[in-house]
């Protein structure tokens, strides 16, 4: 039975922990800055809670180790982890820092970097993985367009906004990420516009709520992603891949197969999933069934730290497209990996 | 912490383990025929194992009992939880035998009989929940028709026909109890048809593989039910209130949002849901914390013994119209209870 | 081109005229007891208007017939229509009276009987067609159920329903066809179930609004038919015919594909056709053009006069169950055409 | 009743018959270069065929005038239509080059370009004008987002593309009315990327065959129009306008409600509409249907003469956008008109 080493033991730490279970495997030694919220999670699970974060990943009966901190301690936690040598798993983003980011693949190399999964759980949602694979697997022809629509349900709080990165950094990061994985073709160039609709104290903190970037792979493809910090019928999550043979779809699932009809409503279906805790749960259970999958067999994992790199250059692109109110054209981080 | 007696160690009890945890229980004693099965699992959940139900029952440390052994055990069982004294979650049926369990329940007396929550698991079902729920609260006026359709993937393996019970004892059964918990109101008749159309095999034993059952409440509600035995497409469970002011339909769940388009399909959905431990997992375990809570306040269950006698009253009459080829007229047991 | 004889003036006939002419066709006569609209309606689309349904049949330039005035008309017409010798279709019913019906089908043979087209107009709705054109395929295997709804968005005015003839005969008579040709089986059994709960006045002059036929066929097939006077959402017309191999639904077709997404309605849709003349009108022009092309042809009809009598046999015999309660074997009429 | 000036005698032309008659006018006078194809129609209108365009637009009976005559005959026949001084309804586009259509609208002045209809059809998509309608009203708050998606089933012959202007000028054009009737605000910058993946020739005619616009009104709102030159599942029409409040969809009609479920289909809807004459009929009829309404009230055109030179204004700046691999920001026309 696969031991983790559990780093974090705040909410994103405790819905690992029944999909670490569920996956068959358990949970040896917790780690948290709060050595309290660590001891009480080590209790719940039979754990053992460990007073650092190297006591935690060293120990000998620990197989792998899953990081689900604050984002801006992720950088540091790699490093211990590359260098307990276990497979492991961190929460995106791989670095709140692009250049920290960047310097932590080159000192790490390529063949550690691809033992770190990193956990862009969207890739396991069931409708996009199934775009994804349908892409692949040429149900659709060759692809020609590719749009991704993100809205979340209503934006952070404005105290949040400074700290984000900005949209491109905080928000469409995952869509960046999709967007790779289902073309599998270099990006050559993004083409950012955005504006704070929404709410102007967002854009009076310098950041946008709204956006929509267009990027060219080199054979032609157009990528269109739309975001919004707000939408009023909840978490809208959809893709659709268009190619010369067809079309995939994936749409936002619903709570129930519950519709409505009267005079006002002819049909009128159940709400869709509220926010990423609903839409995404199982998206993060298959998550880690296939880390632990990946860390028994000590193969490579799907979403590796220059996945969570390339993603992050994208919005970095983005963030330039939009300052500088032109598009940008990608050449040299897409040569080096 | 609740802490339940699990009367049982099969594939039942085991989807009934996971939420009892999920759910803030315990598991505190769990007896099985089968020795090295109860022990497994009571090993698995730090429970203890007992070798008669009884001693698991009986356990001070216990609050409720949780019954998932095959149907015949049931009756017998439920003799014991009630001496027993504690709130009981019992599988359907609640008896195999439609006699045996109406003695049953003139043996107990109706007081005892409500502490007796029967596992009409789909009552949970979100989207059947919805309609009963906005029929209940005057969603769509006076209610005026409702059909009810259930098809099962597959026919169950040949051998097992004689000993079912019968169509409507075995697998309508559910669908008179969905329909008495929508209508509310007496039913005073009962029609049905069926033939042995998928399978003359099943009709060589006895048995109809497919079914229409009309039923009429007192108030002039036209109650439908279609059953069949096998669906090309999977488990088609579908219902449709339909009143003065509107209709609540509740259609089969998809497996995701993704669609396909190309010239030969449209607009081709995802897949529903395959049977029923995929559709209405999510409804046994919101059925066992409504038994948890129930159990914790000492109230009335919401599904209780006299629930399951009269689905299975419905089911005699059923049968009864079939082999008569008429309409079964209904008084008596409606007056009892 | 085609040359035809109008009988009738009203509001039906005027909604032939555009198909006629749309089907390459030419309106020659006009006959209507109303002198006034015939010549109305003949000064508009330059035909002669003449002062007997005789006159209008009999004119050498008249190649076919379409009788478009009230029901209680029919019978007369098609006695005089038979003896002019050419292709005639007559809406629907063939007669008010069954019995008259019945004589005149003996009175004409079968031969003449099937030179006259008896106007369904349902079995050239598109979703409709395509759900027994399906079945006669063998898109579906067997067919094993099938269900038919039918609910109109409002009851007919008070003073209409002694004359209708009862819902069965004026309403599902629509559905009996229906059924009729699309599992083209022998049907051996009618049950009938019904109720007065939309308006106790339907049922204070004998009457019901709400209505549920079971029919077997010879091979096992259980049909379903539901009806009912109201329906607040609109004219709901849908077809469920289901196999060995699958399903194949008619839903109701919308206004539009425009859907509304908010706080309340997550994804509501345009609402469905509002009543016969929106959702049927295509129909009507289907009906005409193909009537034309059996007229050309000289061929039979596709539903003809003994159609017409067997949908009216049915309405008998379902009429017969909710009188005596029970279920009514059909043998005689059967066998004899 | 309204007389019609009908110019031409082509396809076009006898859509808009129909409409015309529908809409109880009726044609007085009929021109077509080709004698033959004017004599023609007149005989089946039973109109006065003339020998010029100016003596079908002078005759003193005619009232109003429509032209649907081939692109580029479009600007000369509405200064002949101007003179005439009488309501006139052109096919889109209002010139072939956009130069003469601004000298065209600069010369007449703009009182007189209000009084010229163009034809944008689409507007009247009984879909996309309840898209319109809702946003106008403020069903979905205010107006953020705007995604138009445009394909065609397949891409005209080769040797049409020298001679259709480009992608933006031939087929997006429709698109660009549609954003602009929807925001209802000036644009103030185009960026268009585009790629011939479809069919490298376009590619060599210098031409594109797959597109994507963004634009940017001076409030903030993102337009994002997609088109396509071939779609493997038909003519893919659709719109999504996101607002503070909500969401409205025109999604693609159906041929009807019919819907495939068996193994391989688990629900598979009947067809999308095939092509414009298919899905668009209705629009072209409404068209008339309110040109014909406002000739006869001598009001402003819903759709007029600026509203088409605006269009393919925007067309003008996606040209060049995509040439020169920047935004094109918008100021000039925007102001003038």
């Amino acid at each position: 039975m696969t031991a983790i080493a559990l780093i974090g033991a705040g909410r994103m730490a405790k819905v690992h922990v029944a999909s670490i279970l569920a996956a068959g495997a358990h949970i040896a030694t917790i780690y948290d800055p709060v050595a309290q919220a660590a001891q009480d999670l080590a209790a719940q699970t039979r754990a053992k809670s460990c007073s650092t974060a190297k006591e935690a990943m060293d120990d000998p009966s620990v197989d792998a180790i899953v990081i689900a901190t604050s984002s801006d301690t992720h950088i540091a936690l790699l490093y211990e982890a590359v260098e307990a040598d276990k497979p492991v798993l961190c929460e995106k983003p791989l670095s709140s820092s692009f250049q920290k980011g960047v310097q932590f693949i080159e000192t790490i190399g390529e063949q550690a970097a691809r033992k770190i999964f990193i956990g862009f759980n969207r890739r396991f949602d069931r409708g996009h993985a199934a775009v994804r694979q349908g892409v692949h697997a040429n149900q659709i022809g060759n692809l020609e367009q590719l749009m991704i629509t993100s809205r979340d349900p209503y934006p952070p709080p404005l105290e949040y906004i400074p700290r984000s990165g900005g949209l491109f950094r905080d928000m469409m990061i995952h869509d960046f990420d999709m967007a790779r994985s289902i073309v599998n073709r270099p990006i050559i160039s993004v083409t950012a516009h955005g504006s704070s609709i929404i709410d102007p104290n967002i854009g009076a903190l310098g950041d946008i709520d709204t956006a929509n970037v267009t990027m060219l792979t080199d054979n032609g493809v157009i990528i269109n992603i739309i975001n919004s910090r707000r939408c009023a019928f909840g978490f809208d999550q959809r893709i659709e891949a268009f190619g010369s043979a067809g079309m995939l779809v994936s749409d936002n699932p619903r709570q129930s197969g519950f519709t409505v009809y009267n005079k006002e409503n002819p049909g009128t279906p159940a709400p869709i999933l509220e926010f990423f805790m609903e839409r995404y749960l199982s998206s993060y259970t298959a998550e880690i069934h296939q880390f632990i999958q990946c860390a028994r067999g000590g193969v490579d994992m799907p979403i590796h730290a220059i996945d969570g790199i390339m993603a992050a250059y994208l919005a970095e692109a983005a963030t330039a497209s939009l300052k500088q109110g032109k598009t940008i054209n990608l050449t040299h981080l897409q040569q080096e990996f």
